[in-house]
């Protein structure tokens, strides 16, 4: 019921202080919280590039994909950018959503869940998917001309449902429901414009991004993450991450400065997996087990070595080896930036087996390059026998948002005439 | 492929060292990791109570309900649990599930994935749903009195798939994939002997059950748990969660020192709350928002004056505000011990909202405690606008294992003849 009982019966002032209290930001109150982990961290909003790609992994993910309503236009879509970047950058200060929440007679502009939480290192992601390009919105000259919708790859079986989307938010943070508090409220602040395609929460890194993190482990039981491009790396993400102004000229040029982003759901056959004896476990990937270090020899961080052969000829790592096939050097150079979550849903209705696996995120500088190791991958990885690709998504994700330029927010050089 | 190449071509050898590190337990490999945090925090398993139900709650939840297979034999049911218990002493304790992990031509007796992550006050809680003592295991004579299937309740369009099941199984630990790494064990370990019902992740704990917590919130923004019994209340545990021997006499004295589990996967309607103003969502908890002190008054853990009127006569705290209607007072002083947890899984395809909301999780003396605070609530709690139940589940949990008899394990006293 939506009748204001308490201003009718003059209990208005009961809560007045209450009220006050909510302008309070987040961190501020998670200071006061006696098991909340001091000193709140937090990562800039703003910047050249968006923050969440060269940002070290944090644990927790949620993300989603929205699509436009229909019959929304150009003026529709600004609206709904500005209106997100306001609300991520509070958020990712530990502020709510910014508007009145002491207002008696009016929804609360924050939902309040994360109102005692430290968030967590959180940053918020945005990108556009290549349905935004066609005719709806005008948009279809500034699309970049390496920027199509996948091909159909190898060994996979996708979820129309659960795949693609005009515009795809990657959140990320130490605390899952920081993270869920910005899919859900950017939902809220969306709603007649955009609806929610899906969602997918990730509950641990996999492929650390980072040379101060240690490698995390895939559901398989195997660190992942070994050989993927580290964020300190600057070379490295100049030449494989990071879209070059010469990428994109003329109206693509807003993408300059940012970076491609591919998701695939990929459901392990854990139940197939957990049945293969170690050494063949060790075989598919090309690994150690334990401690991660490629069956060439040596430890985790040992460059594999692809040519070395045992006494008997037979290649110590593989052919159908994962990390070979993997491989930028055995892909023309093409790398990714790896940032993927294990994920589980329930179980799968059709066979009582754990829905469960990795959620693959990766940045890139072109989206042939995930097609190119795909491809690899897809026809021969040994792998292949224990995994599904189950939904595909790619979006173009702006550069960051100008510091010192308070009108500026996600994608405007996209969307402003 | 299952063909040691490794073994044929002369290699086995290179990774003689790694095998043998899989002995080391995941407690002494996370002290290696430079950023786990020290020292690992172990919840002992064995005690005269079940782990997990005094426990103060951890933030991540890993829930799974089981069916035992058709054909099964009260033999099976004691080979399981007897391994099950075994696994699950191991898991809270750091290391991995018991077995040979580094026989190259088997598959690891432990997953791989918690094996560099610290337990994180890991507690695994075992319960056993009413099916099972129907005809299949001779175990009709030894069901508790009060333990039957719970009656239909207000406001409620259960799933079935999402519903009951054989055994129920929770998981707590601060480390999602050290929950999930125990679900997935106990799983691949019960092959051909159970098959999964259904699985649930809690990302946030509400319902905090410890003074040492700090209370958390819901996802309507509201704090959960203000008044939820303490687990450092022992006259509350004993009076409300503990069953006492006198509760279950003769063949069903096996559930004395047990407690029933309840189990709701509550639905919030997020998309109609978020758009309710903030006096009417205070109505309908009856507490402040911010600070959660009751509309009589207060802050936060001032108890409710639930006769306090204000100068027009009405209620401070309406009739059907949901603190009211929960209140022990107002229903013969039964109190639950909530241990409750947030989730979301993707949207609703129906309708594509967000399914998120609650899955309430309580620990009873008798399960007509939850009957009847439901009861109250169903028929005429405010909060029914905003949420659905939409799965039901209710497990006996026995008592803890015993310190000291290596021998016993879950549920012995019940299913040995």
């Amino acid at each position: 019921m939506t009748l204001n009982r308490r201003a009718l019966l003059g209990r208005a002032g009961l809560l007045a202080g209450a009220g006050a209290a909510v302008a309070v930001s987040g961190g501020a109150l998670a200071a006061c919280a006696p098991d909340a982990p001091p000193p709140p961290a937090t990562v800039p909003f703003r910047g050249r590039y968006q923050a969440g790609i060269e940002t070290p992994s944090q644990d927790r993910l949620a993300f989603a994909a929205f699509d436009l309503e229909p019959g929304m236009t150009r003026a529709d879509l600004v609206a709904l950018l500005t209106t997100w970047s306001a609300a991520a950058e509070a958020m990712t200060r530990g502020q709510p959503v910014p508007g009145r929440s002491d207002d008696q007679n009016s929804p609360p502009a924050d939902t309040g869940e994360a109102m005692d939480l430290a968030p967590g290192n959180l940053t918020v992601t945005l990108g556009f998917g290549p349905s935004l390009f066609d005719a709806r919105f005008g948009l279809a000259d500034r699309r970049p001309a390496a920027f199509t919708t996948l091909p159909a790859l190898p060994n996979e079986i996708l979820d129309p449902a659960r795949s693609g989307g005009d515009i795809g938010v990657q959140a990320c943070s130490e605390d899952p429901q920081v993270a869920f508090h910005v899919i859900r409220n950017l939902a809220r602040l969306g709603r007649g414009t955009v609806v929610t395609r899906w969602t997918q929460l990730g509950f641990g890194r996999t492929s650390s991004t980072s040379t101060s993190q240690v490698t995390a482990r895939n559901l398989m039981g195997f660190k992942d993450g070994t050989r993927n491009i580290k964020v300190e790396d600057a070379a490295a993400m100049g030449r494989s991450v990071w879209v070059d102004p010469a990428d994109v000229p003329g109206p693509a040029s807003w993408m300059a400065g940012g970076s491609y982003l591919v998701t695939r759901r990929i459901r392990m056959i854990l139940e197939t997996w957990d049945r293969d004896p170690l050494f063949d476990q060790e075989d598919v990937f090309g690994r150690s087990k334990v401690d991660g270090a490629p069956l060439s020899g040596g430890t985790e961080f040992t460059p594999p070595d692809f040519a070395k052969t045992l006494a008997s000829g037979q290649p110590a790592i593989p052919l159908d080896a994962h990390i070979r096939l993997a491989a930028p050097e055995n892909n023309g150079g093409a790398g990714l930036l790896r940032r993927g979550y294990n994920y589980t849903d329930n179980v799968d209705p059709a066979t009582g087996l754990l829905d469960a696996g990795l959620f693959f995120i990766a940045y890139m500088r072109a989206p042939e390059q995930f097609v190119r190791i795909q491809s690899s991958l897809g026809n021969r990885d040994a792998l292949n026998e224990y995994i599904r690709h189950t939904s595909s998504a790619l979006f173009a994700c702006p550069p960051g948002v100008a510091e010192g330029d308070p009108a500026d927010y996600w994608g405007r050089r996209l969307v402003e005439a």
